[in-house]
C-alpha cells in the first residue's frame, strides 16, 4: 500500500504539528506502508518564534520546511496523483489550517488550497480512505462538508466544532486515545494535541487513527 | 525520573534529527519519566535547505530552533544543573556535531560547546547515565574520551568510528535496533540514522537505548 502524508510545514505554531508527523510515519512504516510525503510550494502565512511564541519578522517555504520531518523525501503536492495512492493522512498543527487552508483565520469562510482541496476530492470519489489529526478534519469538512459532510472529530472544543459543522460536517467529541471514523465516506480523525497533554496521549490516538485508515482501504482498489 | 534531552535545532542536516528527537521524548513519556529539553542559545553553524540539501543564506538560533520540537517546553542548556536530573540524552542529526561540537568539520579536534561539555561531565561524575543516539557518540567520545574513554557506538562507518576511537573512547560496531552499553560508565548508544534505512528501524534502537538509559539510574540516586 502506498500512502500520501500532507505536512504542512515544521512546528505546532505554523506549521505541521511535529509529533503528529512523526508518529503518523512511524505507524505507517510499522505497518509496511509506503510513504509519500507531499505540501504545497507556497510561502507560509507567518512564522512563529516556538520559544516565545511571537510572530518572527521572517519569510519560510511550506514544502521545504516540511523537508526537515520527510529528511528530504518529499514532493509538491501539486504533483500528488490519487491514482498512484492507497490512502492520505492529514497531520495536524495550525500549518493545516494556515497553509493547507485558512480555517485558523477564517473559519467556515476558509479557503482551502487549490491542489489540497483536489486531491482530497480525488481520493474520496474514488472511496480512497483519508485519515485527518488534530486540526486537519476542519480542512477536510471545508472540501467535503457542502455534499453532505463526513462525521468527524476534533476533539472537545465545541467554538471549533461548531465552525466545523457550519461546514457542513457531523461533530463527534471524542477522547485524545480513540478516534472517529465515518465507515461510508472513509473518514477516520483523531484530535491528537487538539486534546494532548502529551506524546504517550497523542501516539495511542494516532495509532489507532492509522490502523483504522489502512483497514478501510479496499484490497481490490490497491494502487 | 527526570531525564535531560539535549536538542540541537530542528532538521538532520543543520540541527537535531526530528525523528530520534521525537521517539525519545515518546519513549521517555511511555516510561513515565519527567521530561527537560534544552538547547544552547546560539547560533546554528549552518541553515541547510532540506529539499535540495543546499545551505540556506539564513542565520538560525539552535535553542528557537529546538522548541519547535519540543513545543516550547526548552530552557537554555546554561540553565541545566545535572543535580536536578537523574538521566541525559542526546539524540542525533548533524546538529549534534555542528552546534553542541563541531566534530563534524574537525573530527578528533573538535570543540565542545561549554554549557554541553560541563552538562555531560557532572552527570558522568555523578555516575548519571547518558544515552547518545547516532552521531552523538561522537560528543560523548570528545568530552569524556581523554580520562580513559567508554564503550560506545555510532554504528558501522569506519572512519567515523576511526575518529572516535582517536578521542580516546573505544567503537563497537552495532546494528540499527539494537545498542551498546557500557555498564561502568553508564554510556548507552544506539546508531539510529547513522545505519537507518527507516524510522521502524531506529524506532527500534532508541526504544531498547532509552530503556536501558532508565535502567541504569539508581534508585538511590533519584532527584
Amino acid at each position: 500500500m502506498r500512502v500520501g502524508v500532507i505536512l504542512s510545514g515544521c512546528g505546532f505554531q505554523d506549521g505541521a504539528e511535529i509529533h503528529e508527523s512523526v508518529l503518523t510515519l512511524l505507524a505507517l512504516d510499522r505497518a509496511g506502508a509506503e510513504i509519500a510525503c507531499f505540501a504545497p510550494d507556497t510561502a507560509q502565512t507567518k512564522v512563529v518564534n516556538h520559544l516565545t511564541g511571537e510572530e518572527a519578522g521572517e519569510s519560510r517555504n511550506v514544502l521545504v520546511e516540511s523537508a526537515r520531518i520527510a529528511r528530504g523525501e518529499i514532493a509538491d503536492v501539486k504533483t500528488a496523483d490519487a491514482d498512484t495512492l492507497d490512502a492520505l493522512i492529514l497531520p495536524g498543527g495550525f500549518g493545516a489550517a494556515l497553509n493547507l487552508c485558512d480555517f485558523a483565520l477564517k473559519g467556515p469562510e476558509a479557503d482551502v488550497n487549490d491542489d489540497v482541496a483536489n486531491l482530497v476530492r480525488a481520493m474520496h470519489a474514488a472511496k480512497k480512505p483519508i485519515g485527518a489529526i488534530c486540526i486537519a478534519p476542519a480542512l477536510i469538512a471545508k472540501v467535503l462538508g457542502k455534499d453532505g459532510g463526513p462525521t468527524l472529530t476534533i476533539g472537545t472544543d465545541a467554538g471549533t466544532a461548531g465552525a466545523i459543522e457550519a461546514c457542513g460536517a457531523d461533530h463527534q467529541d471524542c477522547p485524545v486515545e480513540d478516534f472517529v471514523v465515518d465507515k461510508e465516506q472513509r473518514i477516520v480523525s483523531t484530535p491528537a494535541y487538539m486534546l494532548g497533554p502529551t506524546i504517550k496521549h497523542v501516539a495511542e490516538g494516532i495509532e489507532r487513527c492509522v490502523a483504522e485508515v489502512l483497514a478501510l482501504v479496499e484490497p481490490a482498489n490497491v494502487a
